[in-house]
């Protein structure tokens, strides 16, 4: 067991952090600020308004950059990228949600690096970034507090992550407020990625005492809130859920993620299910694989008690929460998971999965018997 | 509530974590170590022959100033910038307690800045400080974790913490198998230290979930060891010991410390009382008046749920812990008041203490009736 922290980006939070944060962002030293958002979330949040009304007080210009969409390609931060270079900007503000925010990153490695896009996950190729402010406007990715870009490749049926020790935001603005407006199902998926982050985070052999803080800490509040299968969210249940967000991203930030998340991959690339509630529908597959081991057990055990529940009870929630009703032919089964075969996650726990563990597992969840 | 988080100090544990770490030391870019040290506790606990072997293997000269002594005189920091700045050295390695690691943080400054010793307290004359290695051979300080340098003035009856953004250590590096060797008495002054850390930070008006999942942890720790009373202290205790103290050095790094703190450092100063142990006997009263406000009931009864305990069983631990049966005459608790009474921790925790409750606690605790 390791106490080690590492941990690069500062963490503003509260109701209107953006507007009380000129002085931090005075500070970066930058002269011109480019804005990476979707088309939609960043606006109707109101983080938009909040930060150009603030880059207006602080005389400091802007370029806006919207065109990034769900499971952002990387030839779109590509494209950003050199935009950005073009504008002569020196500072990238990630508004929005796990999509804006993994592609502001991409988008600041291609404007420091003139390179191909695929040389974005050559570190001999990459030798730094620009500085990245994340401002979420969800409360599920955590991509504010931590290095990944998950980003979907040119053939669009894959996802492959950036990270580099230059990718983590240097500072992150957590306001609350920005997902008030989000709906019900909106707010579980990003919740339930918010859990997945924190007990696949908690489970890894990579984790350290800093990392597991967190992972605790973000999982026991959003079970508080998903238990009760909430239709709508007081600002109280909000604040938890972006905090526990943020945290969950830093805990990943350490340990990377385990199998539900490349198992889900293909669940969202290929047959549009949200990310959140794509992870969700394995949880329950590995929580009982890793209680098969020793290790797993234990830590597990300690978990099911602080949040207060059991493994059934943890499972059938996060199923049903997940609410995925599939049935796919063996041929169907055989392309999601040749999809996401490589993915590096499989041994990111106690239990590791085998090759052949991953068709069985979708044929178990979707296959009608 | 707040999720902020702003930690710059790359923190590395475990056994032999000094010789793996010639690799981050070199990306520091340094050429030439300057090591600051007391006389003894670096070279018992084998730590100064860790980082000396490692800097000629890693080809990096360096120098030894080992005059540090316990509540390091400002005068000596200043004298050791000094040489260091004679020397060309181009980094810092403190090795240590508390005591040489603060020091080493004040070194650090005069180093970069050619000033008087008392410009040390002016943000207007310090403009930096050479890169800074903490290597902790006690678990009580915390100073690997912060950005504190406590320094004895050269009255030499008060004490005055230098803080600067740029006294935070570039890395620390915990190894508990350098606390192996410490006596029981310096141990549990030690462990107290820490707690003292743990449960101030805590309660702290400026606690954040980030300061308080650390403060948590710590406690919890330190007392699940400290609670057994124990003669000798196991691996697996030094190294739990190790981590809490780095993570409440981290946790006060947020929120500076309560009033204990101030009324032990009279105690420390002129009765020489281990630092630990001087705060220790002011926590009962700490605690007690912090359960009268609202906030610190709140507070404190999570605390005690949390570490398994109750207020009059934990006041007792910690009383009967420090150990401390003085009787003064109103002359002399006048004299230990006044030196701290202008200290700045009255105000971080929910009860503000007054002027006058000031010399009540010192009658109440040290008059025989």
């Amino acid at each position: 067991m390791y106490l080690n922290i590492n941990f690069p980006t500062q963490i503003v939070s509260g109701i209107d952090c953006v507007s009380k944060s000129g002085a931090l962002i005075t500070k970066l030293g930058a002269k011109k600020a480019f804005i990476v958002t979707g088309k939609s979330g960043a606006k109707k949040s109101g983080a938009l308004d909040d930060v150009t009304n603030l880059l207006v007080l602080l005389g400091m210009e802007y370029e806006i950059f919207d065109e990034i969409s769900e499971n952002p390609p990387l030839l779109v931060s590509h494209r950003a990228g050199r935009i950005c270079r073009e504008k002569s900007c020196d500072l990238i503000i990630g508004i929005g949600g796990g999509s804006a925010l993994d592609a502001s990153k991409a988008v600041a490695v291609f404007a420091a690096n003139d390179i191909e896009p695929m040389d974005s996950y050559n570190p001999e190729k990459c030798k730094g970034a620009l500085p990245i402010i994340a401002i979420p406007t969800t409360a599920g990715t955590g991509s504010e507090a931590n290095s990944y870009a998950v980003m979907t490749l040119p053939t669009g049926e894959q996802k492959k992550t950036i990270k580099y020790p230059f990718t983590y935001p240097k500072l992150a603005l957590v306001d609350p407020k920005y997902t008030y407006s989000l709906d019900k199902e909106y707010t579980i998926s990003t919740a339930l990625d918010a859990f997945a982050h924190a007990i696949e985070s908690y489970l890894s052999p990579n984790s350290t005492l800093f990392s597991e803080q967190y992972a605790l800490f973000a999982a026991k509040n959003i079970i508080e809130i998903l238990k009760e299968r909430p239709d709508t969210f007081s600002e109280e249940a909000r604040e938890k859920l972006a905090y526990a967000s943020c945290a969950a991203g830093a805990a990943i930030s350490v340990t990377g993620t385990g199998f539900p998340h490349p198992m889900g991959y293909s669940l969202t690339l290929l047959d549009g299910i949200p990310h959140g509630m794509a992870c969700a529908v394995f949880e329950g597959e590995y929580i009982a694989l890793n209680m098969k081991t020793e290790k797993g057990k234990a830590k597990l055990n300690v978990f099911f008690s602080l949040l207060g529940t059991s493994e059934t009870e943890l499972s059938e929630l996060l199923t049903s929460l997940a609410n995925i009703k599939f049935s796919f032919t063996e041929e169907e089964i055989i392309k999601r998971v040749d999809l996401i075969k490589n993915a590096g996650n499989y041994a990111n726990s106690p239990y590791v999965l085998s090759d052949c563990e991953k068709y069985e597992i979708y044929r178990k969840l979707f296959t009608n018997k």
